[in-house]
């Protein structure tokens, strides 16, 4: 093997880094090494195929191996890297059929990803309990949520897919009632998805609001939007306990019955335990690594390690947050591609950047868009070094006379020293998702708030009115660091 | 009189200015001269209340005469300026009434607007036969194509209106087929609301695509869309004679019956002339104001024209261009809004930016969402000291297994040796409009297009594809520019 490329991972900054890699460096080879059976899978898109909005469990495969193997990769599925020799530059590696082998390596890529975490709660052998980060939980839930008699296996038709744990979640009774363990991003996707399937949910969060990233102006529309479509949302009500048929917490194959929280038991025959992602870095773990924030794997600007030659890209790997200029860790879809594909061209021999984030996301609740970007969160701006002036507005999304105009809510913060705008929010009904993006155009460009009254930004009155409610909220803003 | 502010003009520009004015210096008087009855309406609501989206002609007003008094505004309707003497820094001004008056200024704000040309064409006294600049021409327009037994006096619900325009215009025969001269913004507008009125819609455009500054792939893509929803568009067909019941072009009265283009004749029974606008600056014409593109009057980054105390906001006025760094005309109603504005604090004390424009707009066409921004043209590029390089994509709005995806055409065009995005277009069926503010924002902001492709935007599968169509077009540019 001639100066091979290694990469651990084949989802998508491991497969995004190959291919490119592949493109550039025709003479090199390239090895991807993944743990199981799925790669290249969408994440993202799992609460939508739940929800029966996608058809087929197949529609969230953007590459199939063939398809790799197609583009001069040497994929090898059942391959665990569980240990890196950095000095030999070497990884050992398990496969799924006892065997063992080393494998060199000239460039390593470590894209292991991230894992569900489930807090105090074991879900494991309890019928009904699920967390969400696998292409197989995802099909076992939506198995578990139809009628035994109306399920219909060509939903699961991928074969990789843990069929056995299917046919085991079809054949249950139909659950009634869910529970939903915490109100980030999947917490509020699956209240959708699942309210969508019939059933009575409850979503139980923490904190005061959900979605915390995206502050409370979001969190609190985003509640009554749940509520008004008829999803029961619980804020500063953490779930204490999982309550089983069995003991809770013990026993193989016991059934889920309720969650305890704030000293009530509610019935839930369906409980989704959504409290978030740790990333995956155990393969590292004897080695001198660095990590940073989340205990993701440390890397600069070009995605490198501070081991030779080692790489860590996507939801395992931290990036460089434009507006603070600290490292931060962001698992999102866009990082993993967007760092996958840049290394693959380094390590072909063009440096490129990774590039920055801006912690951009976005999230669909029923009716309601929602955009946050950069540091909403007091405490965090104060620690990296900013004094946070905030304004929260809400404004019309079309010109008033035009039908269909939402309140959007835009909450803007800068800091008043500099003038300089950190962070913002975006909550509306009518196209608010995507307005996020001028922010955070804003704020990777070092835009003052001033500079962002200013910019010159569309109107016609089926898209907004004379003054962009983003621009509304820089205007109060502005008017507020002028008083400071 | 103290020390008072002169604004000619009472629409957004103008009331911009003195309701800023007003709260920032209230110990000095501010008097607005407007020649008509209208203040403060929306231009670009009109084609929305002819469609009937909008109901009540006063749906399109922001401010009435007594709100204005109320800012302690001293609004003078039916009061035209007819000259500016800025040696003796007095406006000399002719009533309605016949009653003529000479005003001094300390400081003037010209905010005339345009008015709509018509050509070759001599629309006056031709019935059936409009140009949309006006808020009595949308009361008539909207009275002549209402049947007569069917028309309500209601829509046209504001005591400014010219009644008995309206009352002849509700008197004629309904309208069966319509001609559009003009295949801009007012030409696509009107085509979806003369059709959403019943009308067999002919658009004719004189050059090959719609929506020219747009660009070729936004214009090619409305085309198809007004084709298929039954609106007949003629591009490269310019019409060369609107024929009339009397001889063509002349006669008070005489009814229109047709256009000629093409060496064709297409009946007509109603017809809109909307081939553009031109800056009012005849008030100035005995100064030595400098004027710029378009003819419109010569502005600095305070609004400042180069005589003395005398300043220009709104459709009249030039503004910078942020990407050539230069003069242009962009009469839209941001400008104008944002120019007045700052120039009421400038006047008042406190030296504003009136901020420099990026020609952004967006307009809606059926289900298409337009959006341009920048110097998209390759001529203009050229002068203005570019090498454009330019892409075009077509990338889906949504994760692919999302339902309601929308093939959306980004155009991107930067300059090579600088490698700086200097324009960019964007259409499509699902939120593509909005999109163009992110081009915006980075135009004003100096990227370049490497730069722009690392921008962390954001993606959920209802709102994005994890690479942004924006991001895609980057990818491609950079690609052609690296290959330069």
């Amino acid at each position: 093997m001639s100066d091979p490329f290694v990469v651990v991972g084949a989802d998508a900054a491991g497969l995004s880094a190959a291919s490119k890699f592949r493109r550039e460096a025709p003479d090199r080879d390239v090895v991807v090494f993944e743990k199981g059976r799925w790669i290249s899978f969408a994440y993202c898109g799992m609460p939508y195929f739940i929800e029966g909005r996608v058809e087929r469990l197949s529609n969230l495969l953007s590459l199939s191996p063939s398809e790799v193997a197609e583009r001069g990769i040497d994929l090898r599925r059942g391959h665990e890297v569980v240990s890196v020799d950095s000095d030999a530059k070497t990884v050992a590696v398990e496969a799924a059929t006892g065997e063992s082998l080393t494998q060199p390596y000239s460039d390593l890529l470590v894209a292991t990803g991230g894992r569900a975490v489930t807090g105090p709660f074991d879900v494991r052998g309890v019928d009904g309990a699920f967390t969400l980060h696998d292409m197989d939980a995802a099909a076992a839930m939506d198995a578990y949520i139809a009628p035994p008699d109306e399920y219909d296996p060509a939903r699961a038709d991928v074969s990789a897919v843990d069929r056995e744990r299917v046919d085991h979640n079809a054949a249950q009774p139909a659950p009634e009632t869910a529970a939903i363990v915490g109100g980030g991003y999947v917490g509020v996707e699956m209240a959708e998805a699942l309210h969508g399937r019939g059933l009575d949910v409850h979503l139980f969060q923490r904190s005061d609001y959900l979605l915390p990233p995206f502050g409370e102006a979001v969190g609190a529309r985003v509640a009554a939007e749940l509520d008004a479509t008829g999803v029961t949302v619980h804020t500063g009500s953490p779930v204490d306990a999982l309550v089983t048929d069995d003991d809770p917490g013990v026993g193989a194959n016991s059934r889920i019955e309720a969650v305890e929280a704030s000293g009530e038991t509610f019935p839930a025959d369906l409980v989704v335990v959504g409290v978030g992602i740790r990333p995956n870095t155990a393969l590292l773990e004897d080695t001198d690594v660095e990590t940073g924030p989340g205990g993701a794997i440390r890397t600069d600007e070009h995605g490198r390690t501070n081991l030779p030659e080692v790489y860590a890209a996507g939801d395992c790997a931290t990036a460089i947050h434009a507006v603070t200029g600290e490292d931060a860790w962001s698992p999102l879809g866009l990082t993993a591609n967007r760092a996958g594909r840049a290394i693959g061209s380094t390590v072909a021999g063009t440096p490129t950047p990774v590039g920055e984030i801006a912690g951009t996301a976005v999230v669909k609740a029923f009716d309601m868009e929602c955009g946050r970007v950069g540091i909403l969160d007091e405490d965090e701006a104060i620690e990296a070094g900013f004094d946070p002036v905030r304004e929260t507005v809400t404004a019309g999304s079309r010109s008033g006379y035009y039908p269909g105009s939402s309140d959007t809510d835009v909450t803007l913060v800068a800091d008043r020293d500099t003038g300089r705008l950190i962070g913002g929010s975006i909550v509306g009904a009518d196209r608010a998702a995507v307005r996020i993006n001028t922010v955070a155009t804003a704020l990777e460009s070092g835009l003052t708030v001033a500079e962002f009254e200013r910019l010159d930004l569309a109107y016609a009155p089926p898209f907004s009115p004379v003054w962009d409610p983003l621009l509304v909220a820089a205007k109060v803003l502005n008017g507020s660091l002028e008083s400071a």
